[in-house]
């Protein structure tokens, strides 16, 4: 297997990780390089998610478990070597890199959060593969204003019955399980707690949110009706719920947008090798000034945004507040990435939003990304209305 | 049916038709909305192109000739009535909506250039849509550099035959005529001609270039082995083809414009409307001030393209130079339409990217506008040399 | 005298002028290409106000009475040759020309709305630029929220007493007769009247508002201690005032926008110019793709904006609503004309922001033009909540 | 005097000064805000150069000697630490952080490249500040193409007498000492040689390049005739000079680059502390969320163009390569300081551009920014060379 050259791009990343960590970015990128890509492509041009086996194959490699304890069985790997194999799965296709993160993430919380019992009923088939997790917070009407929470938990015998829609959740379409907010009316009025819940049975209907381009994300809504879940199954009690689902939003956004410049990375260096060859009027692409700019432009922002991406994700690797940091990273890889891809596929003419390249299915999916763990417009605000906190102080 | 009613998008448009095209608008505005949007977004959810059916349908509308005399059959519209024509079309689709044009524009020039026999054999069919007409220029190698033009018709007893390939072809899997640019070697060296060819037989291949999330403009290939086409077949001698082949290249550029800003209006006014009923933290989207100034952005810059693509139309309407404003209008009108569409899909949140809503069709159409008769590098390029000429010989 | 050449760029607005007014706006245009460019330039290059002996210069021309009737001695032109002058004059300076169309305006509106004695006592001093002229609605606090005007007008025998103070006055530190916007308290509480106000002896005191690079608005604070002013100045009488004080103001943008598009086609022509002539690396500026692109691109916006302003002036022209338009174009066209002006000095290299050229000085004063008549904030938010009305009747 | 209390922006930088280091850098701090601060806006003003004794009492605090050996009486600092304190002064003015700056670098260079003669001659006089030392390397006709440089010194007796001339001088109009690239002919034909020059006596003429808005520069043009140079101050021999000129390029790129984002640092927090406090429609600014946003959207730009520059100093400062990292990060924090600081006066509305802040003044200065060591149309193609070497070895 060949070792991590070193790559301006990511170098950054790369000289922080330990060596284990190194060997295991070098494993996914193989692994990437050689099976996902063709995947996810394959998907794209069907209009159709990506074929579930890559789910178990992933798990083999013993990724859903790289933020795990060792410990627990899993690879404990830090939180910029986490980055650093989403990068290199989003190289290939941002929508399928997001689902597996995702799955990463839901062996995460448990690993770290779950009751023994939640470990003993959960943790080893997230970790294999075998069980699809992921969040459910949003919902059909509310989008991601929690204040409209209207899914509601009813206390019965054993458990509680869930009542309610769960919408936009990653995988929805074959999640096995997924970590649920919702609403505890109880004597004191209503609060909020999450339940790590089995999506099985009649009474919990999963459908697709279909977005043609990016069905790889198997975006789904699930709709519960008196939906049994055992006492065993709460995650976190009211009053910390809703808290403790925020409690790792920062770093999702960073993640996100690590996802997002590295797929702005892979149709860069795509465009700019294809544009290095194709010959136009007596010359190379890039031996067209103008053209020639236009690339520089491109990777000139791109590498701003990798910067900023970088400083977050190492002050969230340092244990240090990244609220503000986090917000402009994401807000602004998804900017720059979007506009980016659009950028090289003008540059490689029409052949460059052809099938014959990924850069089609990049600039879909990344849309997306634009709405993952909080809007841009979401994020715009919250950094707005922490500006003179984190800028006026000095 | 109902009357053209007046909107400020189309305005200026409007008031430059005569009745008769005001009422072939109305027609058109309506049949658009009732059959080709349910048609148009039913194959950009599939992947797949167009139903064919609708060719049909719109011949017998009359709609291919619409700039064909009526003393011909045709409509005898003005170009500034083709252009509302195709917007309405443009409002459900891009793809679609240049398809059709572009059959529209083969009957036209059948009908202006053609010889008589070449009227016989053709015009009939391309006005009523049983043949599928478009133009063949770009090569897979050359692109759209004509020096490198290595399609070539040899003289044979009778006629010609043809050696090459052509790529891009709008319609190019369906495609039964095309004019089709070849060089022409003789004794004095080798010189360009067009000819009228039928893609029939054997020794004419089509084959899609994929394109997926945009397969309804049926790009295709289609390859030449010892095809013959009859000596009435010439439509431009050597010596005149290549001139000839871009005398309307103009009157493209600022008609891919119009149906550029008529997708990202059809786009503006779907986010509009949704972000004004849609409620979140208390109140519509559109009572959020900084995502009502984002949909304030697009409007503008959509009417300063809208502006800028009326006043190139009205000049070729009348007769006027238009090179350096039809470069201008339709740079811009690609760029402000695809920046626009992301936009609007960005305001409505996730759901603006999903299947309910035709945005993301818009998207991935509009791409491929920024190819067609031109790509904006070209468009640049030509318009920075004309710079002097325009601006300073006040 | 020379005629007026046909320029691309004032091309739509010349063909809509009468002969005599095409002869107008030669007379102002080779009036500011021979006296006012000096005169610009050399203020700003000092970072003083412009030589106040060009408004007498002006006068003389009979430009202050560009729009008062001709039974009134002026000229009796239409919206589109006013707008036409102010482009011929924001050509060779924005400041100098926004000070003149300020007298110009207040000419215009003692003519229109004046009753005879207000007529007789000012319009002469007016038209002839003998006495200058402004409006004064913008106060020190309330910027212009006028819910917040505290100016106030209190009843004395004979007229009223002025207390309060204005800001943000065009020609300001010079000013002889302003339109005041003051609050009268009554009985029925307060409401607005307008005044024509004589800023004259120790009770209205005048200080400039330094903007340096700016110089030549001579934008000043008038400070009304006990200022008296007759019963016959009163212009709009309480009840009216505000309205009447705001129904110029969709025109008043649109002309704002013509002349920004106008400096900024000043400073692009010479950008083009030097660029076409000045040699580096073996060839001249224009001769090197990247740079070509950029100045194509100024031009292409430069156009659009330019198309926008015009659709605009001419509805305001024909008496038709423009509030959406005028908006769109006033915004637009200051923010193209600041980035413009930027990427011609860019392009010209470090020259073109030295004395030897005008650019500096487009920049400085070109920044201003954002906050006149509405600030591209206010006029986003006004554009923002009348998009429903105006896009979704359709 | 206050220690360097932990701010976000420049935080990255900090962690890595020694402590000795980060105490120059508050004591810069301090004197900037305490003394540069208001020297540079009273300049602007006026109109006119900062005032000259700036040079003395910060030669006198030893920061000409930043960089210089302890051992030869300097501070010992490293490009941090100088990037630093380059960041304090841009904060209060780009223009004279920039002039003194430029005389630290003469005195580094002298220290670091001259012979142990010149060192005697010029160290103490530059390090003290009672010399003004500068590099010349442009020209009137051949800009910073060097392949036209037309200097020339030519042997005589004892030296070499130059003629020519050099432009855009930093400091020009006040210059005592220079490096100058000239042609030195010899019977192999001409190379260049590098020479450290006295500007003094008649047959050395100084005369200022007049940028009005930013004279702080002091930008000059200097023309010798029969200028007499010593043999002992010739610094680069023919065959060196070329490539030592550039050898620190990378380096001063990378500064400016982190004095730009200083500049608009400084023009953001004023920005954001006004519209905290300035209440406009019953609320602060910042109150309403589309102004919020823009703010927002300025910081984002702001922190990425900030992570990029700090990111090419760190490799500056661990001796790694940084081509292509100082060529992004220069022209982006151009493009973001230029266009962020019209944002921050956009915000604030007219009182922006007013004499009472100093945003206008950073928005003149940071213009020419975009000229100084390569402008962003040479870096960009220089950038766009290099991008498959950069990019494409992974």
């Amino acid at each position: 297997m060949s070792e991590l050259a070193p790559v301006l791009f990511f170098e950054q990343y790369d000289s922080e990780l330990t060596q284990a960590e190194r060997s295991a970015v070098a494993v996914a990128r193989n692994f990437c390089a050689d099976e996902l890509a063709d995947v996810a492509a394959l998907a794209y041009l069907r209009n159709e998610p990506f074929d579930q086996q890559v789910i178990s194959r992933w798990g083999e490699l013993g990724f859903f478990g790289l933020q795990v304890e060792t410990a627990q069985g899993g690879m404990g790997g830090s939180f910029l070597c986490k980055i650093r194999v989403a990068q290199e799965m989003a190289r290939h296709g941002f929508a399928m890199a997001f689902c597996l993160n995702n799955m990463q993430g839901m062996a995460t919380r448990v690993s770290r959060h779950g009751t023994p019992r939640q470990k003993e009923a959960f943790l080893a088939n997230l970790m294999q593969g075998r069980w699809v997790g992921a969040p459910a917070m949003s919902e059909p009407q509310g989008g991601s204003d929690l204040s409209k929470l209207s899914c509601r938990a009813t206390r019965v015998e054993g458990g509680w019955v869930i009542n309610g829609s769960k919408a936009w959740v990653t995988n929805g379409v074959i999640v096995d399980l997924i970590t649920l907010l919702a609403r505890v009316p109880d004597e004191e009025g209503a609060d909020i707690a999450s339940f790590l819940v089995r999506v099985d049975g009649p009474t919990a209907v999963r459908s697709e949110i279909l977005s043609s381009g990016a069905r790889s994300f198997r975006l789904g809504r699930i709709d519960f009706r008196d939906h049994f879940v055992p006492d065993w199954a709460l995650l976190y009690p009211p009053g910390q719920a809703f808290a403790r689902s925020l409690e790792s939003i920062n770093a999702a956004r960073v993640h996100v947008a690590a996802m997002c410049v590295a797929s702005l990375y892979s149709a860069f260096t795509i465009a700019l090798r294809y544009c290095g060859e194709r010959v136009a009027f007596g010359k190379p692409l890039t031996g067209h000034q103008g053209l020639r700019w236009s690339l520089a432009d491109v990777a000139m922002k791109m590498e701003a945004a990798n910067s900023l991406v970088f400083r977050a994700a190492s002050r969230v690797q340092r244990g240090q507040d990244v609220t503000m940091l986090a917000a402009q990273a994401k807000t602004l890889a998804v900017e720059v990435a979007v506009e980016g891809v659009q950028a090289c596929m003008q540059a490689m003419g029409a052949i460059g939003a052809s099938a014959e390249f990924p850069l089609s299915m990049h600039a879909s999916e990344l849309r997306m990304a634009a709405y993952a763990d909080g809007t841009s417009e979401m994020l715009r605000d919250r950094a707005g209305k922490s500006l003179a906190k984190s800028y006026l102080d000095s």
